[in-house]
C-alpha cells in the first residue's frame, strides 16, 4: 500500500473504533446518545487518534489499551468543537457541511452532548484498566497526560484567550500562546499518550511532547498560509476570512513568506527529531509532512 | 465535638483541600480560573466530599489519594451547577445569593469554565497516582465510578431527562429515573469512591452504591416535601415553586404522607445496611440522618 491507501485504510479502522467505543442508543436518555454519534461520526481526519496509534507502534506497544484512547482523544476534539459552535461562542450553524449539534439538537442539548463527549472520554479511557490491569501505571500517567492537555493549561486555556481576544489585534507572543495550546496541545497529548501507553521512557515521551509542539503549531501555521492562498473550493470553506475579520494570524504577523520558511523549518525539525529514535517508521514521517505540507 | 460542631471543622477542612487543588491564578488564561474559584468556593453543604471523606475512614483509609478525589467530585458538582444556570438551560441569574458565573463572566466564559471545572476534576483526580503509585489499579477503580456515576448513565444522563420533560407531566417511572440519576448517582460515586480508595472489597462497594441511592433518593424526596411545608425564610429560595410551574414531583406523585413515609423508610433501610458493615461510623450514620430530616 502506497501512503495514501494507507491512510484510508486507518481512518476505517478508526472509525470502526470510535463506534465500537460509541454508547449504545437506549434508554429514557437516548436523545444525548443520539446527538454524541451525530457530532463524533461527522468525519474529519482523524488525526489525534492516528498519529496516537502510530506513536504507540513506534514504541512496539501491542496491547488493546490504545483503542479506549483513541476514542477518547477524538471525543475530547469532538467536544470542543461542539461547544465552539454554540451561539455564545462562534455561532457556527454548519461545520463539514452538516448542521451543527446544537442546530439538529436544541442549545440545551448542544451544551449537555458537548458535556457528555468530554465526561466520556474519560468513562472510554478509564476502560483501558479493565483491558491491561497489569500497566495500571503507566495507564493512569496517560490519562493525566490526556487530561492536562485538554485543559486550562492545554486546549481550554488556548480557547479561553482565543475567545477573549477575538476581534482584537494580538501580539506575536499572545497568538504564539494560543496556537500552542489551542492546537498543539491535543497533538501533544495524542503523542505522547500513546508512546506511554507502550511503555516508553520519559525521556522518549519528552521528545514526542517536543515533535507534536512542532507539528501542531506548523499545522496552524499552514492553517493561516491557506486561508491566503487557497480557494474556497479547494479548502470547502471560505478563504480571506482572517483578513475580512482583521484577525491575527501568523501571516499577518511574520509575512507569508516567513511563514513557508516557518513550516519548512518546524516540520523539518520534528522529522530530525523523529529519526533520533532507533525505530523507523516511514508512515508517521510522511504523514507528519502530509498534515503541514497540505493544500486543504 | 458534638455532630454539629464536627461537621463544621470538616466543612472547614474541605473548603481548604478545594482551594489547595484549585489552580494559582496567572498567565494569560486567568479569567478562566478566577471563574473556577469563584463558582466552587460559592459555599453549600459539600456533602459529596464529606461523604466520600468519610466512606474512606470507614473503611481504614489513611493515605493521601482521597484529597484530590474530594476536590474533583465538588468540582463535577460545581460545573453541572453552572451549565444548569446557563440562559439555555434553567437561564438563572442568582444561585446562593449570589450571581451566577455566565452573568459575572459572560456567557462564553461561564460555558467556558463549566468545561474547565469537568476537566480539571480529572486533572486533580489524576494526581492521585503521584500520590499512591503502589494503588493505581484502585486508583483506576475509582475514577472509572467517577466518570462513569457523573456520564450519560449518571448525572448527564437525569439532566438529559430532566431537561426534555420539564414543564410536561411525568410518569413516576421516568421521575424516578431523573432522581436517580440527577441526584443519587454523584452520592454513589462519592461513597463508592472512597470505600474503593480505602481499598474496601467489591461487596463492600456494591453495598455503599445501595446505602447511597437510598440516601440519594431520600434526600429528593425531603427537598419536595421542604417545598411545599418550609418557608422561603428558612429555605432561602422561593417554596410552592414546583406547584407554579406545575411540576410533577414525589409529593404530587404520592401524596406528602407517603413521600414523608419514604424518607422514613429509605433512611432507615440505609442506616440498617450501614450498620451491617464491622466498622461503627457514628459520624456518618449521623450525617446520613442530618441530610434527609433536615428543614432547609
Amino acid at each position: 500500500m502506497n501512503f495514501k491507501e494507507e491512510y484510508t485504510d486507518r481512518v476505517e479502522k478508526i472509525e470502526k473504533i470510535l463506534k465500537k467505543y460509541l454508547p449504545e442508543k437506549k434508554g429514557y436518555q437516548r436523545t444525548i446518545m443520539e446527538a454524541m454519534e451525530y457530532s463524533l461520526m461527522a468525519g474529519g481526519k482523524r488525526l489525534r487518534p492516528m498519529l496516537m496509534w502510530e506513536s504507540y507502534r513506534l514504541f512496539g506497544g501491542e496491547g488493546a489499551a490504545i483503542e479506549p484512547f483513541m476514542a477518547a482523544i477524538e471525543m475530547i476534539h469532538t467536544y470542543s468543537l461542539v461547544h465552539d459552535d454554540l451561539p455564545a461562542m462562534d455561532n457556527d450553524e454548519y461545520r463539514r457541511g452538516r448542521k451543527t449539534t446544537h442546530i439538529v439538537y436544541g442549545e440545551d442539548m448542544g451544551i449537555l452532548a458537548g458535556d457528555a463527549l468530554l465526561n466520556y472520554a474519560f468513562e472510554t479511557a478509564c476502560r483501558a484498566f479493565e483491558e491491561e490491569s497489569e500497566h495500571a501505571l503507566r495507564i493512569g500517567k496517560a490519562l493525566k497526560i490526556l487530561a492536562d492537555k485538554a485543559g486550562i493549561y492545554g486546549m481550554i486555556g488556548g480557547q479561553v484567550v482565543d475567545v477573549q481576544e477575538s476581534g482584537k489585534a494580538v501580539s506575536g507572543e499572545v497568538l504564539d500562546f494560543i496556537y500552542r495550546l489551542k492546537t498543539s496541545a491535543l497533538i501533544e497529548a495524542s503523542m505522547m499518550a500513546g508512546a506511554v501507553l507502550a511503555g516508553a521512557e520519559e525521556g522518549q515521551v519528552s521528545r514526542m511532547e517536543q515533535i507534536a509542539g512542532k507539528i501542531g503549531l506548523a499545522f496552524q501555521i499552514q492553517d493561516d498560509i491557506l486561508d491566503v492562498t487557497s480557494t474556497t473550493e479547494l479548502l470547502g470553506k471560505p478563504v480571506h476570512s482572517d483578513e475580512k475579520n482583521e484577525k491575527t494570524t501568523y501571516v499577518t504577523w511574520k509575512g507569508i513568506e516567513k511563514a513557508h520558511e516557518d513550516v519548512e523549518r518546524l516540520t523539518q525539525e520534528a522529522v530530525d527529531l523523529l529519526r533520533k529514535f532507533p525505530a523507523k517508521d516511514d508512515f508517521l514521517e510522511e504523514l507528519l509532512k502530509s498534515l503541514v505540507y497540505r493544500e486543504k
